[in-house]
């Protein structure tokens, strides 16, 4: 199976002080993907940076939520790496048919951002230069991963939330049953390997559960199918 | 009369390289306005800012569209200066019922903004983030001042561009025939002031003729409102 590489170029001016990239970046480094924090390069090396860019097939910008952007850092690194040339001058579309992604955090409820709620905008709106950026590079636009009031969540819905991130990092585009499926069988089979020989019964359950259950669902698939073939005819 | 007082916050990495950039500073400097260029500063001073930003009646956001938004410059600006509380916190509204403006310049002609066009994004579209910080600050958002292509402008554009930009920095909103007059009324009154003494007889000319036009625009509207209340009678 072809595996899918990821990018995640990060921008966080304190990223030590985010409990929110801090968490991320646990969910990341279960995953193999490139962790790309801009704040950190001491100087922003172009050709690096489009060779990095033009590596990786899943291009992900992760931020904070800082006045309805990213921070200041990303739009520098932007400003800087992603020349008109690289881009979509002179016919070189280096970007071309990668998948571009938002990871964005905000302390506001997501119910604000709305007509009505306090932000009384939504997050696409606000993202409209992101977007722009991909569908100049002829990038295919996945939807935006938004995490709102990370701080509020109990245990369990941070777990939650940083399966989902994972999957978004990795789990092929779209978010189909079949891609999720996919997605959770690799998932076991390397934790399964990760455990190095040592028993685990739990993990053994749960993969013959999550096999079952998916084998369940192929079978009610046919039998929806023969239906309705059965009402065609 | 009060006069207006703008700020004009101008964002550019190499304004001295920058045509436009110079052009519209010819233009500022014949208005009573603040030119106030970011990257200029060696450090920002978050109260001196904000200080600023009270002075004034209408902010306005200069810069060239790099990325569908502001140089980073300008980002950074905005993530040290417009501090939560600053904005909308504890119930302090610092900015509302400001004016606030965007003029923003761009290489690409002006109908390449819509659907079908190569950014298939609309000025409005990308400026959302501007216009939510603008909403959350409780200030009057003036339509966007847009520059495209000033480099193929023939001298005489450039001079009606000169004079919009101008408007647009000190004539009262909204842009309606009673407050262009009143600008222009004002320019000229200032000029005539400037000659110092010194006969100018076209100046004399230009003066007579604009008043007779708005005495017989004063008419037509007389004229007009009589037919309109014989025809509601």
């Amino acid at each position: 199976m072809l595996i899918l590489k990821t990018l995640v170029v990060v921008s966080h001016p304190k990223i030590n002080d985010s409990q929110t990239q801090q968490f991320l970046l646990q969910g990341a480094k279960l995953q193999d993907v490139t962790w790309h924090h801009v704040e950190e390069l001491k100087e922003i090396d172009v050709e690096k940076e489009q060779a990095l860019l033009m590596e990786n097939d899943r291009i992900i910008f992760q931020f904070p939520l800082y006045w309805y952007a990213a921070p200041a850092g990303l739009k520098d690194w932007e400003d800087q790496v992603l020349t008109r040339n690289f881009v979509y001058g002179d016919g070189d579309d280096n970007l071309s048919d990668k998948e571009f992604g938002i990871v964005v955090s905000t302390g506001m409820p997501l119910k604000e951002f709305q007509r009505g709620g306090s932000e009384n905008v939504t997050i696409d709106e606000i993202m409209a230069p992101y977007f722009a950026i991909a569908q100049r590079g002829k990038m295919k636009i996945l939807p935006v991963f938004t995490i709102a009031q990370f701080q509020y969540l109990n245990e369990q819905k941070q777990m939650r939330l940083l399966i989902d991130y994972q999957r978004y990092l990795t789990q092929t585009y779209p978010d189909s049953l079949t891609n999720r499926q996919e997605w959770f069988e690799r998932e076991f089979a390397d934790r399964f390997k990760n455990f190095d020989g040592t028993n685990c019964t739990e993990c053994e359950t749960v993969l013959d559960t999550f096999i079952q259950r998916k084998e369940d669902i192929n079978q009610l698939k046919s039998t929806i199918g023969l239906i309705k073939q059965g009402e065609d005819e």
